[in-house]
């Protein structure tokens, strides 16, 4: 336990799981993590009402919030949210579990990579860190595939293993792991990496059109471009088909910067 | 300029500084925000046409976004964006600016606190961390005032100092500034302070009610919880009357955290 903490001690009662995401309460990409998260504890899923891609951290505030119960799996409790996956879990800690804590948070599985710098865009990883910053142990799972009819078959053991070593082990503090899958190929996935973010981007390009009314309107859209040429990071991982796991933190300070700045600037600020 | 880099050169032409916000084009903050930089370079604005506090990293996929040119103030060209903080610095990127690239992008001044944790959830934070993606020196502004006759005739200085030396000599590769503002109090400000994020949460509280159709709905309402003892963080900053400044990455990687990980796992995953 070197280095770890807050792990699920075993013998203990059922873990408990909390589940959310941000494809929405009816992606398949959640189903089949409840499916997977029912073999190793008591699960309750708190997730959007509707797709949420895109969100990152944002919370709703200035609005009011809707919850309800959903049916979703037999034996599963299951609540559908009006707002963000960060709402999600906030929700979650404070109102449907009644404080509880859960052992375990799992976010996904998304329906498209999460990997390099979409962390910051993506809702799946903001619930995860919302966990993470409320002291849980935290996971979001993403596959590299963004078909609706992706397969999900080829990642079950590894989302398995993945979770249960979090739970028997805990992350270190204020830690939330980042999972990226390879989508299905022919070979078979090589094996888990630990990996850092990419250096990565999107390059935006926006589509403009005319709407019916003679009005300007844009789609953003874009690719993703990678200009890292290193072995460790998460983009390399997927494209040499192996899981990315990305430790992530929640502390944006670039402790690094501190002491240029202050050796460069003038401080007092006149 | 040891350590830094992208500082605008001066004797140069004239800067091109970006400046975008959360509280939408029509707050008093970055009306107040565009009179100081407007002495200092060409001013583009580009922000939201409505406000967007709390939206974090939030961009807009699968939805059309809207753009309009907007009389802001006189002889500064400004665009107000039916999307977040984050399509504002895009859109002002590939499309307004024609790739025209800024030597500053400055975000805010944002109505309220953006210290600690508040920068994940923060718009303000995001538009200047989607232009140091971009590779743009970016900075933004907050003042510890949520009043909306808030004062800020006593920051006015230190905005200009900082915009200046970051136009200046530039920033460290991949680095935002994050910088809050005491409220106005007696005692005036005793300078800049250089900061880590502080360790501190909200700590929310949903409030129950019922609507006229009797269907149950929340409001997210809740505290913010300081739990850190130093004195090298932002809300100490804040708190003994110093400008707070803390320089801001957007590689969310727990590098720490790799070499634990490799330790402690099972990594092949079986």
């Amino acid at each position: 336990m070197n280095g770890l903490h807050n792990g699920y001690l075993c013998g203990m009662s059922k873990p408990l799981i909390l589940v959310s995401n941000d494809d929405g309460i009816t992606s398949r990409g959640i189903r089949f993590l409840v499916d997977i998260m029912k073999k190793m504890g008591e699960v309750v899923v708190v997730a959007p009402d509707r797709p949420q891609s895109g969100m990152g951290h944002a919370i709703t505030i200035g609005e009011t919030l809707r919850l309800e119960e959903e049916d979703l799996i037999d034996d599963v409790k299951a609540y559908k949210c009006s707002g963000t996956p960060a709402d999600c879990v906030k929700l979650a800690k404070h109102y449907i579990l009644d404080n509880r804590r859960p052992d375990l948070v799992v976010s996904g599985i998304n329906h498209g990579a999460n990997t390099s710098i979409s962390i910051l865009y993506s809702g799946t990883m903001s619930a995860a860190l919302e966990a993470a910053i409320e002291g849980m142990p935290a996971i979001g799972f993403s596959l590299c595939d963004y078909s609706s009819d992706a397969d999900f078959t080829h990642i079950e053991k590894f989302v398995e293993s993945i979770a249960k070593q979090v739970l028997n082990k805990g992350l270190p503090k204020g830690v939330a792991l980042n999972v990226n899958f390879p989508p299905k190929r022919n070979e078979a996935i090589k094996g888990i990496k630990i990996c850092r973010q990419a250096r990565a981007k999107w390059q935006e390009e926006f589509d403009q059109r005319i709407d019916p009314n003679g009005r300007r309107y844009f789609w953003m859209a874009g690719n993703f471009v990678n200009f890292d040429k290193g072995e460790d990071n998460d983009e390399w991982a997927i494209a040499n088909n192996f899981v990315s796991v990305v430790p992530c933190i929640f502390d944006l300070t670039a402790h690094h910067a501190i002491s240029i700045l202050n050796d460069e600037w003038d401080i007092v600020g006149e």
